[in-house]
């Protein structure tokens, strides 16, 4: 397939919640004006029947399962601030959204932490069955001490972390497998409902998990649903090649993204897959205005309702370091006060120079690192085409600046412009989660 | 009140699968044509919207987390006869009713084996959010040797069991309080979310769970679902009487069914609460006809349609004996092959009487101890009026033997019957689950 004739895949990026990348969200005059309109269902209705008229390949949600106290050693900024916080569970949402749509997929962050595979398995296999194959996992293995001190956990080192999923995927995959597709007999007259011949155990016996299986659960339509993963270190990344059906990325500069594209797909074919087989789906956050000058105003309108505490305060839990330990104008690579974990990419600008605290924080409220991409509908469209060719991905994580509008507006005024251009389908091809992320 | 205005509570009884307690529910002529209707949404949707009709408390789903191999160490009988088996996960079921309905209570059982409180907490204060206050979760603590199986976990002896499931129930109290009322502040103008003085920490430190906390949901509409239980046990007995909103009981003898009632009820005053605050609804399998013979001819067809490996299947494996060890006209209670435990209630009939294997499995596979409840519209509504009367409970739990059409017809036939004696509803009062179990 030429470069000319590749399509783009789109997924909507959500929380359940009232704060995305976007911490500023929840207070955009845009948003709508019900406080607590982010925690009823009607929204996120609303959502899945646009995304569905826009054909993405899946609205998909993030998921967190703590208040982060990093800044300050504190919950309040968090809580003051709605710093990815509250964060309802995503996965009852996936249900609701399914029940009024057909075709869209439905996916969402489950941490394997604190699970047994059993449960996880069944829970999704459920999912796959009752969005008759729409549902997509994003399986993360997560490490935060916030996280852990909920569920009384002690964290694991990072390889075993990864062993430990690997294993947990291992398991699920098994139970997945356990009924046969031709398992059913469905005999009323005879009484024979199923084959047991074509029903396993999985005696699953490892380091990590026991389980006989089988599952309780038939076959789903996708054998479990379509995997997701955000592969970021090495053991992430070998993780999402080996599993992932598609990938959510965040790398604001290009020359990185395209770097991390092509040693991804390397890994997947490595893996004994076709590179199509997993796709890579950057992030970036749309801005739009009908005019030029309307999207710049609705940019910096945007930004400065980033407190920057806010901005700090993510900041802080994303990278595991107290900023309210060191000034706003210092750079946080250089200083000795915060100890030796001091990642480098949230801290740095475009260009990779290091950035004073203020001006990190303050982009880390905006977008926690998605581009922003801002301008007419046709100015979008130009800069996701330049981003899409030069960079090869396979397409794009959309979150918004509030909602739903942001949404709306999108599919209304960007998405026929990218199928004028021929660079987004115009029909979905097929009806499973899988279906859209492999079209062509 | 006296007892000529007491209203009953009904709730309707189901399983993400293709029987319940008829084992023979998925071959039933009148069970919808398809044979994996029972795994299809818009079948619950329909039933959701019947029984919000009908005006009843609940629509409940019970659970399991296994294949039984009870009955001849072997898997194989379970899968052939659907002996509960398959069993998709009730849990998004919750929602996708909850997509097309507006007042009927919404409930499942989802076990605290294998699971953290923080977890169980935040699943069901989501599902108490999104169904606006319609969430009921039946807490249950299972002891079974094939569920522990797959969970690669042992089996806690019966006291530690429930020590672990009462500090389960406590963590997730304090983490659904752990937000207060008016924690929200919503000024979107100040940027202020939420007032971080009225959010705890819980800190929770026990024998079974640690728990920092705060939750990361706000405060749902009950303070977390309504919780349900089928304390049968000394210790389940104590633990409903404590925390249950409603119980669920099988109790196929009146004067049985009158003791087990009293006895809750004066456990439930005990623990300081109203008798009101726990509701006891007794389940029965309505068996409905046009006229008394067409009743008897439905429960003779009904009936015949057990396989009678499928109630052994069952039957052993809700008494943990290995009844493919002795003949079938013994009687199990004085049977040396099958060891110690042999429970004696599903082994008696109606009279307390013995009852040969063959019987007592045929009976159990028709219905698993619940009263077939035979006759015209007004015949059950005598029966269930004399039940009413007698034992004093809160109404009843109807477990279908058709899908959807035994629900339908009772809704359309028996509801109104018990509405012209002044004995149910004739309209919702409230809005919540708990509000509903608390109607006069």
């Amino acid at each position: 397939m030429s470069v000319k004739n590749r399509k783009m895949h789109l997924a909507q990026f959500l929380v359940h919640g009232p704060t995305y990348h976007s911490v500023a969200m929840w207070r955009h005059p845009r948003t709508a004006a019900q406080g607590m309109a982010w925690a009823e269902p009607e929204l996120y209705q609303h959502i899945a029947r646009v995304c569905e008229r826009g054909l993405f390949d899946m609205v998909f949600f993030a998921d967190l399962n703590f208040i982060s106290d990093t800044y300050g050693a504190d919950i309040s900024p968090a809580i003051r601030y709605a710093a990815q916080v509250p964060c309802h569970d995503p996965t009852p949402l996936l249900s609701w959204m399914g029940a009024v749509t057909d075709t869209v997929g439905l996916g969402a962050t489950f941490s394997v932490n604190h699970h047994q595979p059993f449960y996880a398995a069944r829970l999704w296999a459920t999912l796959d069955h009752l969005t008759r194959g729409r549902a997509a996992w994003n399986v993360v293995t997560s490490f935060n001490r916030n996280e852990f001190a909920n569920f009384g956990d002690t964290v694991l080192p990072p390889e075993r972390r990864y062993d430990r999923a690997h294993e947990f995927m291992q398991v699920c995959i098994e139970l997945w497998e356990s009924w046969e597709a031709d398992a059913l007999v469905l005999d009323k007259e005879e009484g024979i409902f199923a084959d047991p011949g074509k029903v396993r155990r999985i005696e699953h016996d490892g380091p990590f998990f026991k389980s006989r299986g089988p599952l309780n659960v038939v076959r789903s339509p996708q054998v479990g649903p379509a995997i997701i993963q955000a592969g970021v270190s090495a053991q992430g990344q070998s993780f999402a090649a080996k599993y992932a059906d598609g990938i959510f990325a965040i790398n604001p500069s290009m020359a990185a993204a395209k770097d991390y594209f092509d040693a991804i797909k390397s890994q997947v074919v490595d893996a004994g897959r076709r590179p199509e087989q997993c796709r890579i789906l950057f992030g970036v956050q749309p801005i739009l205005g009908k005019t030029r000058s309307e999207a710049d105003a609705r940019q910096a309108e945007h930004n400065a309702l980033v407190p920057l505490e806010a901005g700090l305060t993510i900041l802080s839990g994303h990278s595991g370091l107290d900023l309210s330990k060191i000034g706003l104008e210092e750079t946080v690579e250089t200083n000795e006060t915060l100890g030796a974990s001091r990642s480098a990419r949230v801290f740095r600008g475009l260009e990779n120079e290091p950035l004073p605290l203020r001006e990190a924080a303050q982009r880390h409220g905006q977008s926690v690192g998605l581009p922003q991409v801002v301008g007419t509908p046709v100015d979008i469209a130009d800069q996701l085409e330049e981003m899409f060719t030069r960079i090869g991905g396979d397409g794009f994580m959309l979150s918004p600046i509030y909602l739903p509008g942001a949404i709306e507006e999108f599919v209304d005024m960007v998405v026929p412009e990218l199928q004028r251009r021929g660079l987004f389908r115009t029909a979905y091809e097929g009806k499973t989660q899988r279906d859209h992320l492999r079209q062509d």
